[in-house]
């Protein structure tokens, strides 16, 4: 992927305050909970392209409602709140975020269409929107490209650290700068889009090759990573780009932006991964040599989303048979007698016949806190590289306490 | 569903053991572990019509292919072993399996095709053929129509009780039975067939019949059950019925037997169910209203699989906007503004209005055992009910070290 040396990316110190263009802002406004940095907003000098990816969920909440709506106009700011989904929430949880973005778009003087609405959190609870309203001054007044942090802050949930990521990039028009910054960690298997994920660029970059490579980055990194196979009601991930004459045109300048995008999204979504709810271990599945990408695809997603799979690393439980009927519930071309499973520098299957491993090496390989589970299907060359945690007690724990 | 007054089906106490011309044994066959009894055979007096439903996953066990190659023949026994699956075990999996079946019907002195096999437990290790076959003249030699629940026994893997069901049933040709036994509790998400489940009766019905009412009752109640979403290499669901020169035929009793049918099977799937790894709440998900019924289904299954709404009921957390979060990712239609969810006595949602409760009532509504989830779409007039678990703790510790 994002090979430093041949595509001229960097990475950088820092998250969203490296990229030149941009102000930040973020308070405690006690949405659901007091003292806690929970409402934010994204700022651009000027109007910028942007492009996004939603949720699939049916029930979509009221502020991806609006992004759709909105994403092809210019966009000059992005309202963040964490700890209210504003999902499941009707006419009312609309008008609600309407109004808000409404307000803040009068005060930045721009088109209501401008101001796009990302949130996360409960659902089913609607946004107190008076508090919120009554604090947009505040956001305005604090404006500053220092603050890109306190966004990262912002939109955490059950995240226990912020996620960001930076990189510069070459091109022929010299060095551009991109930022991310993510909020996972539960409710976590993206389908055209994940949780929240905001990035930013200063590299001009006209609106139809931002959709294009921007789709193209997010489906090969944050929807391939899964910590629990649901797929929740706000996933939202967004780039903001400057409305610019003079946009990145050739296709080897564009290949450095797609570059400098895939490094920051792989790397936000490991980070992501590895912050998933009550995670001890990091687990990539890599498929190799399947019918083809769709069946890798399937296969690596099927693995990853395994309860009985993810217990088993949990457990330190060398079970590759749970990988093997994961995968064979996956709806992919599988001969069993040409299918080879590996972990931890152990082979366990090779080629449909099972392996002996000695209890040592067993014990080392399922010690490993970043394990890689490797299948090779021998009949293709499809391929494709997942990312997922193991299942933990304090998943449960976590989970089985969230609203109350 | 099987209503015993109109369709004249009576549970009858005990299992296999209560239906006329069966026979059963099983031992401790030591094939994974010690003290354990985990080898049985069920053999007819006369040869059976069987039918079968077995599992959709990619790869299927040795003992379910055999069991797909012979299942169009007369079958005379059924031989079943716990403790191991042998499933990813290659050409050498499948031969063990076929000459412990051989070497049984020569026993029986019947064709090596009247002699099925299923078997459960651990993934990818050989069958310790030498052993099983050394003990198959205990076994022939202890058979006897009062081991019905040592069947029930053997077949046990993580299960805490055996389940069995038995009941009568009234025909133009007088009155039969019909009895069954299942064993779970984990790697359960039926499709086409769940787990190993076996059922015999002494009405005589002819195979073309005997096939479809069976596939059709183990849709409508094994197929409708998961625990956690991972559907087994092994699934295997038969049922053995005498040939006769004289089968039930008229529709009133074939439909009888199908009520018998259904009723043990929904009884067993319950039984399945309240038994599910580490289970503290048995939860029905109810789906009424969808555009159709294939809709009810895909709600009612992705609610009963989703990690998230399980976890919540565990922790007893009035977490509904999960429920609306997965069935939002069922792929079936919703329309928010007629969608009605309460679980309880609590109506949490109701036409896309989320709904006050007091927190009495709502305490009150999480600390049953038993809890029914309704959906109401307000689209049609599809229905389904699925059946699940919570997701505890004590799932986790069982599937964290279940090979070791």
């Amino acid at each position: 992927m994002a090979n430093n040396k041949e595509c001229a990316v960097e990475y950088i110190e820092g998250g969203l305050g490296k990229v030149p263009g941009f102000k930040y802002a973020a308070l405690e406004c006690g949405i659901r909970y007091p003292d806690r940095i929970d409402y934010a907003v994204i700022v651009s000098d000027v109007m910028c392209n942007a492009a996004g990816v939603f949720t699939t969920n049916a029930l979509a909440a009221a502020p991806v409602r609006l992004c759709r709506e909105k994403i092809m106009y210019p966009v000059k700011a992005i309202l963040v709140n964490s700890t209210n989904a504003n999902a499941c929430t009707g006419r009312q949880g609309y008008n609600n975020a309407r109004f808000l973005t409404q307000d803040i778009a009068e005060k930045l003087g721009v088109h209501e269409r401008s101001v796009l609405m990302c949130s996360t959190g409960i659902i089913g609870v609607q946004l107190p929107e008076e508090k919120m309203s009554a604090s947009h001054d505040s956001l305005i007044s604090s404006l500053s490209a220092q603050n890109g942090e306190l966004v990262s802050k912002a939109i955490m949930t059950t995240d226990t650290v912020p996620k960001r990521r930076a990189v510069s990039f070459a091109t022929s028009m010299g060095s551009f700068t991109l930022a991310g910054t993510a909020k996972g960690v539960g409710m976590i298997a993206p389908n055209m889009a994940t949780l929240l994920a905001f990035f930013v660029t200063n590299a001009p970059i006209d609106k139809q090759a931002l959709n294009s490579i921007f789709k193209q980055a997010a489906a090969a990194t944050l929807n391939r990573i899964t910590i629990d196979g649901d797929t929740s009601t706000n996933d939202s991930a967004i780039i903001l780009s400057p409305v610019s004459d003079a946009p990145l045109e050739s296709s080897a300048d564009l290949d450095s932006f797609k570059d400098a995008l895939l490094a920051v999204m792989e790397n936000l979504s490991e980070q992501l991964v590895r912050d998933g709810e009550g995670a001890t271990k990091f687990i990539r599945v890599l498929v190799k040599n399947a019918k083809d990408d769709d069946d890798a695809e399937l296969i690596a997603r099927k693995v990853s989303e395994s309860v009985l799979v993810k217990t088993a690393f949990f457990g330190e439980d060398p079970n590759w048979g749970r990988v093997a009927m994961a995968m064979g519930n996956a709806g992919a071309e599988i001969r069993e007698e040409l299918l080879s499973i590996s972990f931890g520098g152990c082979t366990f299957l090779e080629r449909g016949v099972p392996k002996e491993n000695s209890p040592e090496k067993i014990k080392e390989a399922m010690s490993q806190k970043d394990i890689t589970v490797t299948i090779d299907c021998a009949l293709g060359d499809g391929e494709a590289l997942f990312m997922t945690s193991d299942l933990s007690y304090e998943y449960v724990k976590i989970n089985a306490e969230y609203s109350t």
